[in-house]
């Protein structure tokens, strides 16, 4: 019997083994916490391929993540995880939110890429945490979750520069396995992340946030580069 | 001829002498960045009048704050400051946006205060700022104004106990004057403390943005207080 364990925004876990479960991206899109929502045929499978791309890549540098392969296009089978309610975003350059919430603007580059921490709670629109609310919150792996973070960055910095788009942030979560590693999990797709083309081109979500692309479309193509390059 | 230099939401700011401004503090109260208002008569005098005692009482303790003195009952004499667009809060004990944004249940008592940090930006709802948010943004003296907010909140407790009140937490804001020394600016009344009863009552703002009684009668009660404390 397979068991729905969390059905998210855009994915279903099921509960696959005890140290396992199976995740299936949905032909779905959403932004703005759930407010904005279409049914793409094909985004599904496209951000499960990449995703799956990226996490062997990322782990054949050394850094535990919870995939551990496709049973089919749009299906990931991963090792169980229970995730940290902490949500990891690393900055290299100013978009998004930390333009309208401060007087940074649109495109600086940081030279030391910030990390960010903001708490997972959709009905509370995933607020930003300072570190200090995050030590009186409890107890988490905060300096590992950054240094992964730094170590993440930087290999998916050199593999989007590769295929010509500047990855100018992105969202990462983490979670322990059984044996409490700590592990990078949910996914690693353009949904969670901005790419910028050298002429300024979103290839990412932003797409379908101001409406401005087929997001089906670019996220083949950024597969099909990710592909080529391996090669 | 005296010139307006600044209007905010209960106070304006007039320009005195080169190096003074005349402050006057308005019968008015707002909330939620003054999506909420009132005009309740004699809340410019009570919130100056205790402004001006807590003033006077810190600088006996060597901080450098913008007050000189009052020529009237609604009206301060103050250094002018050039104001630091960061307002510092300080946490006792969680109450308001940190329990809305965070895990962490109303009433918990830090053991180590939290010091944070918020754009002063009313178009932007001034939002809470990450101390690395603040190092991109430019150059703020954050370890002074972190220390003297720390100093504060213990002679702001200590003298809020002796009259039976927890302060929960306060707002500060800071300048600098024409020697570019920092002050502590504003004002320090109930209008940006949480301070409560024993019972739980709230003797601040609090009372206002939930209906629940009269400010300036309890503002006048806390003023009444700690003049006679002070004797």
């Amino acid at each position: 019997m397979i068991s729905l364990l969390n059905e998210g925004k855009v994915k279903s876990v099921y509960e696959f083994e005890t140290d396992e479960v199976t995740i299936v991206y949905h032909d779905k899109v959403t932004a703005g916490n759930g407010r904005k929502v279409d049914f793409p045929e094909g985004k599904g499978a496209v951000c499960c391929k990449i995703s799956a791309l990226l996490f062997e890549l990322i782990g054949t540098y050394g850094i535990k993540t919870h995939y551990l392969d496709c049973p089919s296009d749009d299906t990931m089978r991963c090792t169980r995880a229970s995730i940290i309610p902490i949500e990891v975003v690393v900055r290299n350059v100013a978009a998004g939110s930390i333009v309208r919430e401060t007087t940074i603007k649109e495109g600086t580059k940081f030279d030391w890429p910030l990390v960010e921490y903001y708490l997972k709670d959709d009905e509370k629109d995933d607020p930003l945490l300072t570190e200090s609310r995050i030590w009186a919150m409890g107890t988490f792996p905060l300096r590992d979750m950054e240094q992964t973070a730094r170590e993440v960055n930087g290999i998916l910095s050199k593999t989007f520069l590769d295929i010509g788009l500047t990855l100018v942030d992105f969202k990462l979560e983490f979670g322990y396995d059984l044996e409490q590693n700590l592990l990078l999990a949910d996914e690693l797709s353009p949904d969670g992340m901005r790419l910028w083309a050298e002429d300024g081109k979103s290839f990412d979500k932003d797409l379908f946030r101001k409406d401005k692309g087929d997001i089906v479309e670019v996220y083949n193509s950024i597969l099909n580069d990710l592909q080529l390059r391996k090669m």
